[in-house]
């Protein structure tokens, strides 16, 4: 099919892909009197009173906001608010019909910093949760990171931790199958921006001692020059024998490659370099580092892409329906390492093992019932890791 | 019935009243595909290359922000973002019941006139329009007219001007029924706040000639000092004998009285004092400046209010989802006077000459076809004045 004729045709059909409706009757006056004035004070003063509330008597542990400034949209680039909102909101519909979470579409007309995180510190209170969502890289992690610290809901930068879970998800069957262990295999993480960065610290924190992460130049090591802050912390955490040079060279006599990078930049030779059985996710999208045939022949006994037209997809929509949904059943101030884990662990052990093989390692996207056991593990895990506030 | 309790106990029930839902099937890969990636694409770059196209192709020709900073929510006064809400969630009920408007509320952790502006136009690409909500005076003007200058969507604050509209109206079949004509009587508002202020100018831009304004001190006319902005702008234009004294005092020879301000300041003696067959709007909620059967024992021939228990309810509801449906629909760029008076004209005219009678001069607003014709007549002069954009 050709998707982008019969997309645009279908988006002008459709007038929006969300729509916000009413939850009560208003036919009677009685009606009014109870949803809006004289009656609505109550809840009001109620909140005023304890805004925790907010929670019971508000839509507040529903919804939240998707939040872009437009400049990483798809491969597009900075595109602007409102071009971004079509992906915004088919977010908002995977975020509905997969997690059953209320999402809104907020897109910002800034690039700057300052701006984009004071816009959402600002309506913090109107939602649940945030997630941010195609705002380039490194702006997003100080974005991300100074709204943790200033707003008591969880906030959740899809592009790096959605992609870092569905991913750890992909490399915990893949161990399971070929019965390596996290903490005994070396993986090269090609990518170094938001996913690429994200997906380094969480498997870093899962117990994966041996990652190199590389960007245009080459491995990321302690002691390279001109790193930014995000790429000096990963130099300082991975690496533990300080390899250098090329993709190519760090490739050599490793077990996993994750791409998170751009297309055609992994050879067959590449793969036939890496250690025996090695697990190949060559990520980029629509077209991967190196087509699963090819790793193939050079050897990759798992092979997993960002494709749907492809065993082993690797796709978000696994995980942040339902790590936001547990966040908000948890009533979680934060999503952290540990929500995150369990979240793919959940997406992992949805696989049985009778189910688990290689071209079956990671779930159907479009399975409703993942999201559900990933909100499940997500809200556990906020239980128990002390985010969570008193209902 | 006891409202508060009931009303405290049904938001518990609703759990939010509003939803966002999706208005697309995503149930296999192919729905996936056109309504996300890859084939999403397509209208991003479509909208990229022309902007008007976020009207076709996404939500935009549908949804509105409802903006509110929470400092002046129902009598409560400044009660923050989170207590806001309700209210809010109940304006953004009617938005969609009455006038088929999406409407997403966003309370605003502020109350910097900058902060609140610069909020909201770096979020106006993702809509359609802006309804500015609860925001007190004056803060509320400035507001209201910045975002009027630095956004190219309709910025309607529905405390001015839906209650302006909603009065011009009852105004109008008041002249219907008692014969006047709208450049030969005179009217006393008392209250100038933000909707005491808007309904002096709509009145004004009606024809209107005779108005006073009145706040605590009394009379806004030429001279008096210590008027703000708005006060003063409204001293040059109305009150042309220009009258002083207490609200008493001006009342006195008047033929119309609206009320916009505190419970029984009004007394019968006030209304015996106007002119013959005096028309009394005290629309304080939920005490009117006067109770009706006092105003008519005053001899006022035709009484409205605020409240739904007693005839002729000035309800904004009449106004604000079918003046921001019709603005939409002409994709216009503004709401300007022109449109609020035909939204005014098409609310008195809902009531045919064989309906219109005392205590019937302004219709239900539960009636879902008033909003269809003021939709219809926004729409009109929103196209007759030249504010509406290319489709």
């Amino acid at each position: 099919m050709d998707y982008a004729a019969e997309s645009l045709k279908k988006h002008f059909e459709w007038r929006g892909k969300i729509e916000v409706i009413s939850r009560v009757p208003v036919t009677t006056r009685n009606d009014l009197s109870l949803a809006y004035t004289p009656g609505v004070a109550e809840p009001c003063l109620a909140i005023k009173n304890d805004i925790n509330k907010s929670y019971t008597l508000t839509r507040r542990s529903d919804i939240v906001a998707i939040v872009t400034d437009g400049t990483a949209v798809l491969g597009l680039g900075d595109i602007g608010p409102e071009a971004a909102m079509p992906v915004m909101e088919g977010k908002a519909v995977l975020f509905k019909e997969l997690g059953g979470v209320d999402a809104v579409p907020l897109c910002i007309r800034s690039h700057d910093v300052d701006e984009i995180v004071n816009t959402v510190r600002l309506l913090a209170g109107s939602f649940g949760g945030i997630n941010l969502e195609d705002i380039s890289a490194p702006r997003c992690f100080e974005i991300e990171q100074r709204l943790k610290e200033c707003c008591d809901i969880p906030i959740f930068h899809d592009d790096q931790h959605g992609t870092a879970i569905v991913t750890l998800a992909a490399v915990l069957n893949a161990l399971r199958l070929t019965g390596k262990k996290m903490g005994e295999v070396s993986a090269v993480i090609n990518g170094a921006g938001a996913a690429g960065i994200a997906t380094s610290r969480l498997l870093y924190n899962s117990g994966m001692k041996n990652i190199i992460l590389c960007d245009r130049q080459g491995a990321i090591y302690t002691g390279r020059i001109n790193l930014n802050t995000e790429k000096q912390q990963i130099a300082e955490t991975t690496n533990p024998e300080n390899r250098k040079g090329t993709l190519a060279d760090v490739m050599a006599g490793t077990d996993i490659f994750i791409g998170l990078s751009a297309p055609g930049c992994v050879t067959q030779a590449m793969v036939e370099s890496m250690n025996k059985n090695p697990v190949v996710f060559p990520m980029a999208n629509p077209t991967p580092e190196i087509m699963p045939d090819l790793a193939k022949a050079g050897g990759a006994v798992i092979v997993g892409t960002g494709r749907s037209d492809f065993p082993n997809q690797v796709n978000n929509a696994l995980a942040f329906p339902g790590v936001m949904r547990g966040a908000l059943d948890a009533r979680a101030c934060d999503i952290n390492e540990a929500m995150k884990i369990a979240a793919a662990q959940a997406i992992a052990e949805y696989i049985t093992d009778d189910q688990l093989k290689d071209e079956y390692i990671i779930p159907n996207p479009l399975d409703r019932s993942v999201a559900a056991a990933v909100a499940k593990a997500t809200a556990n895990a906020a239980a128990d890791s002390g985010v969570t506030r008193d209902f």
